[in-house]
């Protein structure tokens, strides 16, 4: 690898400093460059264990795919952040089924999983950044499964947005996340999340007080659904 | 609390030995007993916090529930166990809902939120142990979610039985699960533990290479979905 991306390894790894200096070698003379253009495909869980992904440039997507094609993103992975869950093998009681792939053209460092598995034995520091990680990750995307897929709020939000902005003949509707939390029946914290995740969907443009709806033929799918 | 559950702590907390002898004594200090009867409720997470829960007897069951009340379980926490998801409000990002209560009668230490949050910030090991213990219960979850949300396959598995045992007359099937596997055109690793789901929620009863039907009229039920 370049030196310059071992310079850069205390911005991915907060355990970067309670490394040995034999281990934080082992780490940069390991680590693998590679490019991805955007749309490619990555990673799946179940066929390999490619190993940590630290992404220098671009953006990841990791989603789910169900049997009949549909798929439902978990979360992204930014510029400057790691992703754990693609050496997830190493941890044995992972066992659903992610994969990953290139949001925009992305240049990755991959540290392989024989690597990480090792460090993680070795030093506690490294293993709690693997569970913390994995574990906030996790929880992400337990709230999306449950907002989506158990309570259909995905569905009940686009509904209302898209009737709101037939009744007021307008795709920029005024209101706040509060106002939206009252006429759904929801709490303001569920609003403002799944708002976000919409924004980065690409289905609505968010600023203070106000809902842009960015892709109505999208959010008219997804109220019929 | 009872000298005598001051002595069990090593066998709930991996972490034990790491911990100074003034960090022991205030978990000792702090670890308040309670009993619940069967079926009682126990917790809500966004209600609440109630700390780490440590199960001296009996059973609890952690659940999601849907607006219309239908429920879901997400992992039973037996004897000897710890669960740490009930102190979930101190980890920032956990923030989805889950529900605990009593599946059988049960006798259980409560370490509070507050007592747990200062180790886990002291101690290394502590916070380690919460975020490993996490993202294991967390991975089952995301397992049964994707399974029986995404892709049915509790549904699929349940109209495969009962068709099964309508052909044959029998209520006990003599099937390995690999051949399960390949009727219903899933992985045998997926049927086992979706068989051992059903196992817990006594729907079925396993032995090596037989499966019997325990309660045809639920997976009648559950196939009609």
């Amino acid at each position: 690898m370049q030196k310059e991306d071992c310079g850069r390894m205390a911005g991915f790894f907060p355990f970067w400093d309670k490394l040995t200096g034999e281990e934080q070698k082992t780490i940069c003379r390991n680590a693998a460059s590679a490019e991805y253009p955007k749309g490619a495909f990555i990673h799946r869980a179940s066929e390999d264990c490619v190993g940590v992904l630290l992404v220098k440039e671009g953006q990841l997507r990791v989603y789910m795919q169900s049997e009949d094609g549909r798929d439902i993103t978990l979360f992204r992975i930014d510029e400057g952040e790691a992703c754990v869950l693609s050496a997830s093998c190493f941890m044995q009681e992972i066992t659903f089924e992610i994969l990953i792939d290139a949001e925009k053209d992305s240049e990755v460092l991959v540290i392989p999983t024989a690597v990480i598995r090792r460090l993680s034995q070795e030093n506690i520091y490294v293993e709690n950044f693997i569970y913390k990680q994995a574990a906030e990750r996790f929880s992400d995307v337990m709230w999306t499964m449950q907002q989506i897929l158990f309570m259909s709020f995905d569905k009940r939000l686009a509904v209302f947005l898209v009737d709101e902005a037939a009744k007021t003949g307008e795709d920029t509707l005024t209101m706040t996340h509060d106002q939206i939390a009252r006429y759904t029946g929801s709490a303001r914290e569920v609003v403002s999340r799944m708002l976000k995740y919409f924004e980065k969907e690409n289905l609505v443009e968010l600023a203070r007080g106000r809902v842009k709806l960015a892709n109505k033929k999208k959010l008219q799918e997804l109220a019929r659904k």
